[in-house]
């Protein structure tokens, strides 16, 4: 049996990103994959400027407190304002640019606006005690000119969005959407809404699948349920193939003779069917289709409705993150204590199903089988455990989230 | 200054859901909330299967290791089996369900296949131990008839559809996607892709916001950038109002002249500006527009960028997901050591940027003004500190990863 991550390695070292890239609207770049390095062209902010509604003001200036000084200018946000003359205050907005010579932003609630008997801006009585830099937000402070705010192969989320917008960027350029195949096989499987004939179970992971997929950002085309035959399994690898970057199903990989996907496969390009030392998950076929004149990468996945659900977690995932140029391709883990005992060492690496308590510990569902889809629907992720491994209550152990992997 | 349980509070008790439900196909329901239980129809399995490719059997037929029995059925997945014969095992796939009077599965590494001289299927040798319901999986052992696998009000991802799938769902029941109208106000804000003013700054909340939005599944109406004026805002919210569920602005709610929000939604609704005691965040404005002859919510945020995305976070998620009749609006945390100091005890709720680390413990960026993007899109999370905490190196403080958030 090959080790989880020897198996992620070897697929990792064929799958290379497409280098395909678009344009795409700022907004609209929500979880995809950064194509170019974003340097700013500007410092950010752009002068230093006011974190406060309040007066700008000479700290020099600035005798003590009871101190009053004439206002001699007034600056909102977007305006452009004129030196301070000394020994006067400026009135100043949040997000307004200070005054060239002021040092030193009081904010309102600690100055006293005074009536001007001339009909001027007023004075300013200063309540509080004042000191360079004051409220004050420096040039630069943000983003400087000609940093790189965001790497190429950063998968972007919205705070990375709203930095590339401040550094001017109206669009992006970010890899393609991976476009994938989906298909299942398997003469016992029904679809959802139709009636169940006796010998049947209604196909649930390609609906799985197809949200998973989704949630990574593919564009997903569904073929269905193929029946189990050769010629209709090779017919639907090569529909399947006209444009897809990657076939994906679920079923016909392990070495039943029930499985028509290794021959089909060897006919319309090759196949390596692994035996992978994880639980729940063992069987993955990995291959690619060639009969149509490109090349479309193929993975299977294990029927079980959890093996599914796991595998596509721990090696579909990353691989569409490398066709689309990611850097990070690990899931983040949180080191958590468990709240259950796990005494059944197993030779595999495991994925656990469990959910995170209210005290912030792990509780583990009941039933570990593969076949138990109830337990990944409660899980709020999996505890991955090393081969060989015990489990005691209070151990810390890694936790892996699931919406961490979508 | 209202604390933010409080402030939340009065959110929650003034916004309900909206009742709105519609049909969607089951794979793409994904985040959206399901608006009615899921009940199964059936077992699931719906009868005792294979856990294994291998040989059934009685064990009361298996008199050691080393035993023949002949093959006196083949059983695939999708066929229904005929009652096992005694003294016979029938040859059985993954899935396949398991002959009546079979109580065991061996898997087949464990049997020997023997040629039939006569031609029929052979005989099987037993090479391993057998024992009652092994390698059996049970009828009803994922769901039983009648159980709610899904209930009103979940957040749907992959696996909670994959479960729906399973119970024969072709279609789930959920609420209709928020609409919220977008827009971003101040003087001082230029587009991205625009040449810059020479006063102004990029509008990079809007794009955030943009962005949060749809990773939280609303329709965005994007009316851009409302100049600074009484009549433009109030322009700006009954074109907003024609069809949305909510307003959402940032910017203008603080108590400086220059905000026209105020004035404008007392004209067309109602506002409520809130001083909250978080930080970054402590202007809220929250009200209602009603000049339309219908009511739309009006959520108002802050203008510096952080300050916008954490009470975006913290209050405006909230508010959709209660929209749609969401049970689970409180982010989940997890409790994670510090590697960091915070010597500043701040009499407000904290939310420090803070990034997981390899060791599995929480870094702190440098600059944590609500003025600096960097933070966010650097950050994992956020730390929520409460009032008048500080923070020693190896201190286990509750971390709030922003992907629970979207």
């Amino acid at each position: 049996m090959l080790s989880m991550d020897d198996a992620l390695q070897r697929l990792l070292a064929q799958v290379q990103p497409s280098g395909r890239t678009e344009s795409v609207v700022t907004a609209l770049a929500l979880g995809r994959v950064l194509a170019e390095d974003v340097l700013s062209p500007l410092d950010v902010p752009p002068r230093d400027n006011s974190a406060m509604d309040g007066y700008a003001m000479r700290v020099a200036d600035v005798v003590g407190a009871g101190t009053v000084l004439p206002v001699s200018q007034r600056v909102a946000a977007g305006a452009m304002p004129q030196p301070l003359q000394p020994g006067t205050a400026a009135r100043i907005f949040t997000g307004a640019f200070v005054p060239e010579g002021a040092d030193a932003v009081l904010m309102q609630e600690q100055c006293e606006a005074l009536k001007d008997p001339a009909g001027g801006l007023g004075q300013v009585r200063i309540q509080g005690a004042v000191s360079a830099g004051l409220a004050i937000r420096r040039r630069g402070e943000d983003v400087r000119l000609g940093e790189r705010v965001l790497s190429a192969g950063a998968r972007l989320h919205a705070a990375a969005l709203g930095l590339a917008a401040t550094a001017g960027r109206a669009e992006l350029t970010v890899a393609v959407r991976p476009k994938v195949a989906l298909f299942s096989t398997g003469d016992e499987l029904a679809l959802p809404g139709q009636p169940l004939g006796h010998a049947q179970i209604y196909n649930s992971n390609r609906t799985t699948l197809h949200a998973l997929l989704l949630s990574l950002g593919c564009e997903v085309r569904d073929l269905g349920i193929v029946p189990d035959s050769l010629e209709a399994t090779r017919a639907a690898l090569r529909d399947a193939a006209g444009d897809a970057d990657l076939i994906l199903s679920s079923g016909g990989v392990s070495v039943g003779e029930e499985d028509h996907l290794k021959p089909a496969l060897e006919r319309e390009g090759r196949l390596d069917l692994w035996q992978i030392a994880i639980k729940p998950g063992k069987p993955l076929a990995f291959g690619e289709v060639t009969s149509t004149g490109r090349r479309t990468w193929y993975m299977g996945l294990p029927g079980n409705p959890v093996s599914s659900f796991i595998t596509f977690l721990l090696f579909v995932r990353p691989v569409l993150l490398r066709m689309q140029g990611a850097t990070q391709l690990a899931p983040r883990g949180y080191l958590l204590p468990a709240e259950f005992a796990w005494t059944k060492a197993d030779k595999r690496r495991e994925f656990l199903r469990v959910r995170v308590s209210e005290q912030g510990g792990l509780q583990l569902f009941s039933n570990q089988s593969s076949g138990v889809m109830s337990s990944a629907a409660w899980a709020d992720g999996v505890v991955d455990l090393a081969p060989g491994t015990v489990v005691q209550p209070g151990q810390v152990v890694r936790f892996l989230p699931f919406n961490e992997l979508f």
